[in-house]
């Protein structure tokens, strides 16, 4: 495995593989790598010839009083994880290398924002889709990797693929949890001991939304009081939101069916966590 | 020629040609050619195996208030003159093939646009930005050429280019004039008789100014005296801007030294022309 810093080095080499017409599987990331994004590796890895991972903490998608200071990074073992994965590539820049002055453009989102995680973090999906627009000018990737998780992620990164013509394919892969059902984050290690044990809570709601719908609930109200009785009676952490809309459109919806999403967002101590069941409802 | 109407069409053709390693020149237009796009067809052909020439009048870049219904086309003379320029693929996308939907995102500038045609033109550079980012995805290009008439275009594509790290190299290309001076362009069919005679006095004006540096001149201000003055007293337009910045950054200076520009916008019955002069004075 090459690890790669600069953005001129990781251009020249990836120009190279193109020529060779080697199909390239990229897995963007802000390190701290977890089981979630090693599924993704492992997928990109069954599907293409050349894999390269990037851990970049992107400071512009942070809002002035998000956690960017805070986000947890641990390079060496980013590295190790890496390497035991078989990355060919670890594209590793630094702030500087990104963002070497005051941009003079930026990508802006117009749609699928003013919902979800969009509404509290002004911002945060410009920020997204800007800096994967830079790593995907850079990396020239045949298949990009990006986990259900983050569902509003996939939704925008859709939207700026389809309506910018990048020849990408994105890859959204599902969910991967721990053993008691918590979605495994680079931020689970910032919930406080009591509130680890209490943070599955968000997925069993989840469970017992989707339970209410395979008994026939189609109104999304009731499932979101279900979700919201259930998070606020067993844990101490604070609902951000609870909400279902269409996917991806991210539209809302006053009956339940076609493809849906419910999401969710809880606030702990010192950390958010967002969690999302989607799902097809005949109509 | 091959005349490509569909994005698809296009990426396919263009993945080919990388694998072959060709250098593609591209020279992206509104089309009703001209001399001033023929020289940098000229120029793409001598530097390039390939050239891709697309002609898109861009509703994106023109404001509520513009001439976006009147802009000038003619295809089948730009056909013409493309085959004869021995243009490899002409690119003439419909505005529906461009736009299937209202974007959920577009690439906002951020610096460079609050002088110039960019104070008048809220929103034109966004546009210009946006079709070009959606354009070099589709040609991928090894090239593009420019021309400096549009110099503002110029520095914020340069700007585009190098903060989105689009693996391009811009070519920005000199002006184009009629034997009387007047900088070509699609728009000049616009003037009433009486205006496209005056409408020289642009560039005498600018020469004016070149002038009076060489004579060593150094105050932005008397510049801006001398071709306000000419322009007013030899023609019926109305003065849009006079002005001079450092380029390519277009910030104001108070004392004339390192690279400028000068650069004016007049607005005729029907049409508002622009022109500018670019010079480096030493410190």
């Amino acid at each position: 495995m090459k690890v790669i810093t600069t953005i001129e080095e990781m251009q020249t080499i990836m120009n190279k593989l193109e020529l060779q017409d080697k199909s390239i599987g990229f897995v963007p990331t802000m390190g701290f790598l977890h089981e979630g994004h090693l599924t993704l590796l492992n997928k990109a890895r069954k599907d293409n010839d050349i894999i390269v991972l990037s851990i970049f903490v992107n400071p512009l998608q942070f809002g002035p009083k998000e956690d960017y200071a805070e986000y947890p990074r641990d390079f060496e073992r980013d590295r190790a994880l890496a390497e035991s994965e078989r990355v060919d590539f670890l594209f590793h820049p630094s702030v500087g290398e990104m963002y070497p002055n005051e941009p003079s453009v930026k990508v802006t989102v117009q749609d699928r924002t003013d919902v979800l995680c969009g509404k509290s973090r002004p911002g945060h999906f410009d920020g997204v889709a800007t800096v994967i627009t830079k790593l995907f000018n850079i990396i020239r990737p045949t298949r990009a990797y990006f986990g259900k998780k983050d569902a509003q992620q996939v939704a925008v990164l859709e939207g700026l693929v389809s309506d910018f013509n990048i020849p990408v394919e994105l890859i959204p892969v599902d969910i991967v949890r721990e053993n008691d059902g918590l979605a495994k984050s680079s931020r689970n290690v910032n919930l406080l001991p009591k509130e680890r044990q209490e943070a599955p809570i968000l997925y069993r709601s989840l469970q017992a939304a989707e339970a209410a719908i395979k008994q026939g609930e189609r109104n999304p109200a009731n499932l979101i009081g279900i979700i919201s009785n259930m998070i606020t009676n067993e844990s101490t952490g604070t609902i951000d939101y609870v909400q279902i809309y269409t996917y991806p459109q991210l539209k809302p919806l006053e009956k339940l069916e076609g493809t849906i999403i419910i999401a969710l967002a809880v606030k702990f101590t010192k950390v958010r966590l967002i969690d999302n069941y989607i799902t097809n409802i005949d109509r």
